[in-house]
């Protein structure tokens, strides 16, 4: 038979080819794309969580890009407010869960921390905004056409397929996923209510039964496929964009709704600050690509078409939580 | 301002309602779906990887549900001959990439150890098969129609909607997910070719680039977010159904695309066995829901209509990765 050679070499090939007889690969896009198509994120919208050191003595960072007002506001508003506060410092993550998420904050306790005075009250209407132009960067319909306001029957631009089980659109707000739905008064449709969603990395508000929803001071991530059916139903304030990894490998609960059933087993938060309380050399700072961008439409075609050397068959359409837009950090 | 009441209790009732006054949930449904609506997975397709004990002496045991032939039947043969050579035994888990696949085999070794003599050459036309009948239990349309020959304009039972970026229809043999395309004569609409996805804990074949299709030596999981672009473009040979904790939550490698820098960072596999080769009391036995039951039709209407005391938003719809088909392990 055929010997078939397996290596690191031909894995580290098989999984970021970069040969230049084949199309360019998202990844590439992403290296060539000048300056001009990145925008840094604010520090106001960045979170970091420090949590203690993990068994080797490495420090553990995650970095979360809170949506900008109006979006979830009055949760990022109370987010913004609990770390001003300190009020997680000493905390835990406490609840894991396979496929599912990760959670933090005070958990079940006898006696609650007292909140910041300057908590908003929050409702389910927040859940979703009525739609106004400006709201998202960019909206892309089933047929991948990428405008905010959208023909009744949009040219297919490429064949590629951006279909969604979940809603009639999706796009973007600071590179974060949002979905909306599409109403349409003669041949143009518009959206009218326009929603965050659930996609790997995602941050949410953990709540109780509805009609509470949740005031922000339980956190919860996204660590395995979309769970889509949870949008509109449940605040989404953010996503992670660095350090996921020292939430996505923490052991899976085993009690209650994957609760860890000792505090042991709990990960204790250091400390959770918005970027602008820390000093300049402390700060992370990012760039995130601009999804009007032609840099971003040339990588989700790419990403709907892969003909790269790794590829055979480009499946020809995405998902919007297979479409994370790019992040880099802000080097030197 | 109102205080919100936080506990490990309404965190597992927000996670998973059992409030009679609402809609079922998908796991009632599950509880309550009766015996002839389950098929026990027959002890040939399923494949038992031990790994050393974890840092607590834990035993970790990942099950497999192959694809029954012929799907993917070079490399799932191979995979047996595998097995029962005990070929994997001392080898590892070597790689890990967040939000990608975690990866198994013998990785890059300078001498690699000999294949049996009964392994079959594979190729990528193996990645999909020509549509027969009998080849899947369920066929699904973006239009929610549960038929293996969908009509053209197939009503809408339901309001809900399934359509996929990725593929026409999606389906189910042994509970497994799979994809087809559909070709139109008159009012009948059929598959002209049928694939198997990646889901969230699907088992995929590693390989060097195209036209290498992998022998099945080497073995990943899915544990992220479904990476549909790589169906069709390598062979899908089934889908962890028990354990993959024990290879979601590893460390994330930091050498070239997530492979362990160091020896010491590999989890050492102890044993991959087909079940049939371990005694009756060793065995671990599951059924899986039939995805041609009145049960399932109700779980997925339910899935992707969400209307139990957590959710005030039915979403109307669903993607194939977020309708993991049910599956239990045989008690007593």
């Amino acid at each position: 038979m055929k010997t078939l050679a397996f290596s690191a070499a031909t894995m580290a090939l098989a999984f970021a080819p970069t040969v230049p007889a084949f199309a360019e690969t998202p990844n590439e896009i992403v290296e060539g794309a000048p300056a001009g198509d990145w925008t840094e994120i604010p520090a106001d919208d960045i979170l970091i969580m420090t949590l203690a050191p993990d068994a080797a003595g490495k420090p553990r960072e995650v970095v979360v890009q809170l949506f900008p007002a109006p979006w979830s506001s009055a949760w990022t508003h109370n987010i913004r407010a609990l770390a001003k506060a300190h009020w997680w410092d000493g905390m835990s993550v406490y609840r894991s869960v396979d496929n599912w998420v990760v959670q933090w904050g005070e958990g079940d306790v006898e006696t609650p921390k007292a909140l910041p005075e300057t908590m908003k009250l929050t409702s389910p209407e927040g859940y979703s905004l009525a739609w106004h132009k400006g709201l998202v960067d960019t909206l892309w319909s089933a047929s991948g056409r990428r405008t905010a306001e959208l023909r009744a029957k949009p040219r297919v631009a490429s064949g590629s397929h951006f279909a969604d089980p979940y809603a009639p659109a999706f796009g973007y707000v600071n590179g974060l996923p949002v979905a909306s739905d599409l109403v349409t008064q003669g041949d143009i449709s518009r959206p009218a209510a326009i929603w965050p969603v659930h996609c790997y990395a995602s941050v949410g508000v953990a709540r109780g039964l509805t009609p509470d929803a949740g005031n922000g001071a339980e956190l919860y991530t996204v660590i395995g496929h979309a769970p889509r059916q949870l949008d509109r139903n449940i605040a989404v304030v953010g996503k992670i964009i660095a350090g996921i990894e020292h939430l996505s490998i923490l052991p899976r609960g085993t009690g209650d709704a994957g609760v860890y059933e000792t505090l042991a087993e709990r990960t204790p938060i250091v400390s959770i600050r918005m970027a602008g309380e820390l000093s300049e050399s402390e700060r992370p700072r990012f760039r995130v690509m601009n999804t009007d961008s032609d840099s971003f439409a040339r990588w989700v075609e790419a990403k709907a078409n892969r003909k790269d050397a790794f590829y055979s068959i480009p499946v020809g359409g995405a998902d919007v939580c297979n479409l994370p837009v790019p992040v880099k950090p802000v080097t030197g």
